[in-house]
């Protein structure tokens, strides 16, 4: 198939002032019923003209017997009737001037021949009318800058600034949900579905120049013109990171695409090869492209590989060096300046090298200081902290544990024992909290009551986003817990990327060094503002 | 260092029958003071003996001036002291006849030369009067048979059969929470610290007939003696599976390794084939060692490599294609039989193929009617089902954006048309839920109301336990949504694991084949019973 070619007009798919929705309905559950409600219940602020000839109103909005019927402009068609119709529909748009089409109707090409045929007489007419089909079989389009969710699905993204084009909607839909749930926002989505009139580029060209997109990420099963991709991606990521996550590589991958989206085989080798040479940031799964984006999405460029790591535990410095290994970063070399800057406020016996393992040290002040001295040194390029100890609910978990369940245990177990076991617990809380006045810095047992103020989260994430501020350097923490993962989301919109794992954070450090590495090859360190 | 043969009485670190804690303390934030606290929380029923000279009563308890002033038997004694007093605990113990110390005092061989030769002498002593010490320096023990929650810091594993050692304290501790939020259960823990006395293989040997574990789990920086290790996995892999996260491997990470546990570096690939060849399971990083240990510890055998997969979606399918790929799994050829068993469930236009895409079709029974057939099938080995679609927020979600944000909506963005809206609301719901009545089984758009029962997690979770318990064969469900995840933790103890990304579900199904595979070779098929 060759790829249309005429103008576009994208600001009417995402920012329409008006749409029409052929096939609306009030039946709960079809299409004509989810995209305008999804639209409407996500906050959509422009016109509505509901089409239907059997419905006087649909969801409240007057109906129309047509689409020609509507006398006044509309931005956006999108069309939810079965396929037989949908071409007449086109042909009424083309006539009214609409620009674009959401095609939500199915059985078209992904349901054999006579469906192929119909989408490419459709496809066709289109293109000579000038009228950008997304679709048809799409999942839909969501805009953050209309606050347009005109979807297929139980999406909630955040707004935020990533363009995400899916050749997978279901995908898509719930990759919007895993970003939501890291605190990653969305400028603009598209499940492109049989993608009848358009080609990656067609997005990829738009993405580059919207202002409202600062990553744009893509889900591609394949592409029917490769050359013009790479082209336009070549243009772009000199100034704003592509990261492709490519399905159907294997050989039952490709036969599963094939079958999906019928997307062609391509030769994998030459496919990564190229991908590379454009500056496009690869992802090897699902789980590590939502990784990519994310840290695209909230850091800033990296001048180089040489990477720190803050640990609360040898065991998890252990195990990001071994990534460090195998993604090939560095990890600095600290300086004696650095070291000894660090000496006053680290137990006796740290290591004095890289990962800094704070020994198990919980005086919290020492925390702020090393993530301040590290991220303040020059001979480190990315700062990788373990250890923020984000998650309030961790900490009510310890005192939970040294207080609710001991008395309970005691209760159950050692009845004999409750009076002496209360009477001690407060005598002991009241000698603990007395003499932790002189309270040793170099010391690691305990927390000291006089810093609880520092061990809100509002604390450490201040401190962070002020470093970053200043620093422009890649900061990085690892939620070493699933309560810590959701304290953390709200670091994501103030430029710190967070993982899971610290392999994650650091595959994604070694993703964003190596897009700096691309940024200087292509010389255009200083033009180029900060992610 | 010459790994120290005696006999070993395991049975009073996991369950004591009486703990002494030398160093027992009433400061909060004491190793004293959270050892025992800990174990009274985690509801350890034994006798508790609390040593220190400046205490009448620690806890509740009588606080004996000397360990060898306790007049009662001791099964393990906790030493939580600073360093230079241990090794005279440790005669006193000897002298009491005491087997077994859990020392937690730091400042031995983690802190230099001084250090390494008190823990020297200290190993020395205690193998000669025959006494198993776990540590010096280590984060504790836990043991589900006697509620035995012995560690320094806030877990609450939950009671299970993995049994896990971990070189490094802190990892383990989080990977215990890791399980729990997976809803993964350990048998025992051990933080092995220093293993002043004891090698892996001592713990490996243990476990390895111990009745309560039924998955092995190791976190290994170092072996002192790799041989024995060896020879003692071999000789239980063929009937428990045994699963290493090897850390220090790389170059970086072997450094710091050194620098936490002192582990020497080796021959990574040499390590790796004889792993490999003792039949035991490595994960690459540790996300990916706690998918695998769940997988285990749920997962019944795997007969063979033949996967299907059943998807909501064609982009999950492609991607879990490609997954298994790169795992080396095959996706199996569906039998004629089984498509004509599937067709009266599935929209027309199915693939009819694996994976089985259910094109997103949302007739609760087919979903049923689809996981029974696939499990039934000789043909499949392995069955990964995405498209549970567990977790009851995510249908709470969808009848919300289907019903109050639209009326909010239209409340903020479209006023005028609100008392439409709610008539048309009001009357679509009631025409949807009669005209659904002659439903179409073979459409794809919405939900049946006659259905709802089927859709609670209790219905799918139900059907998912019968057919493990009718089939024995391994069933994976990927949960696609963070809320999904979380209703599928309490799959793993019906025998089903479940992993928050369909690459890690296949991932898992490879390490789940190739131990099959490696049962089969061993030839002992028909003595194991399913783990």
């Amino acid at each position: 198939m060759v790829t249309a070619t005429f103008e576009r007009h994208f600001s009417g798919i995402f920012d329409p002032k008006s749409i029409a929705v052929v096939g609306a309905s009030n039946v709960v559950g079809k299409w004509g019923f989810i995209m305008p409600v999804n639209a409407l219940g996500g906050g959509y602020k422009g016109d509505f003209y509901m089409v239907n000839p059997k419905e006087k109103t649909v969801l409240g909005f007057p109906s129309y017997p047509n689409l020609s019927d509507v006398d006044k402009p509309v931005d956006l068609v999108i069309v939810a009737i079965p396929a037989a119709g949908v071409l007449g529909v086109i042909k009424e748009a083309a006539e009214k001037g609409i620009k674009n089409a959401l095609v939500v109707s199915s059985n078209f090409s992904e349901v054999g021949e006579k469906g192929a045929a119909l989408e490419r007489e459709l496809a066709d007419f289109a293109s000579e009318a000038g009228i950008t089909i997304i679709g048809p079989n799409t999942m839909g389009v969501y805009s953050a800058s209309s606050s347009l969710l005109a979807v297929g699905g139980p999406a909630s993204p955040l707004p935020g600034a990533v363009g995400f084009i899916s050749q997978s909607g279901n995908l898509g839909m719930q990759l919007l949900g895993w970003g939501r749930s890291r605190g990653l926002g969305f400028s603009r989505f598209v499940g492109s579905g049989n993608a009848a009139n358009t080609d990656m580029h067609d997005y990829l060209t738009y993405l580059g120049e919207d202002p409202m997109t600062k990553v744009i990420a893509l889900y591609i099963e394949g592409l029917r013109d490769g050359r013009r991709f790479l082209e336009v991606a070549r243009s772009i990521t000199p100034h704003k990171p592509v990261v492709v996550l490519k399905g159907g590589k294997g050989a039952q991958g490709g036969r599963a695409a094939r079958s999906h989206s019928g997307a062609l085989a391509s030769n994998t080798e030459l496919f990564d090869a190229m991908l590379d040479q454009a500056g496009i940031v690869q992802a090897e799964n699902t789980e590590e492209f939502i990784d990519i984006v994310a840290a695209f999405d909230a850091l800033p460029r990296a001048l180089g590989k040489k990477v720190a790591i803050m640990t609360m535990g040898g065991g998890w410095g252990v195990v990001a060096s071994d990534a460090c290994d195998r993604e090939g970063l560095e990890l600095a070399k600290l300086p004696q300046s650095l070291i000894d800057e660090l000496d006053p406020v680290l137990p006796a016996f740290w290591s004095r090298g890289n990962p800094v393992d704070l020994v198990g040290n919980l005086r919290r002040s020492s925390h702020f200081k090393v993530i301040d001295t590290l991220a303040s040194c020059n001979d480190i390029d990315i700062l990788i902290v373990m250890g923020a100890l984000l998650g309030k609910d961790i900490f009510l978990d310890a005192v939970l544990m040294g207080t609710v369940k001991p008395f309970l245990g005691v209760m159950r177990n050692h009845l004999d024992h409750l009076p002496a076991f209360l009477a001690s617990q407060l005598k002991g809380f009241k000698e603990s909290f007395t003499k932790r006045k002189g309270y040793n810095p170099q010391g690691s047992a305990g927390i000291n009551p006089g810093e609880a103020w520092q061990w809100t989260d509002a604390a450490m994430i201040n401190m962070l986003e002020k470093l970053v501020r200043e620093k422009q350097k890649p900061i990085i923490t690892v939620a070493l817990d699933a309560r810590e993962m959701t304290a953390a989301a709200s670091l994501q919109s103030r430029g710190i990327f967070s993982a899971p794992t610290p392999e994650r954070a650091v595959r994604a450090a070694s993703k964003i060094a190596a897009y700096g590495s691309y940024l200087e090859q292509v010389g255009d360190r200083n033009e180029r503002a900060p992610v």
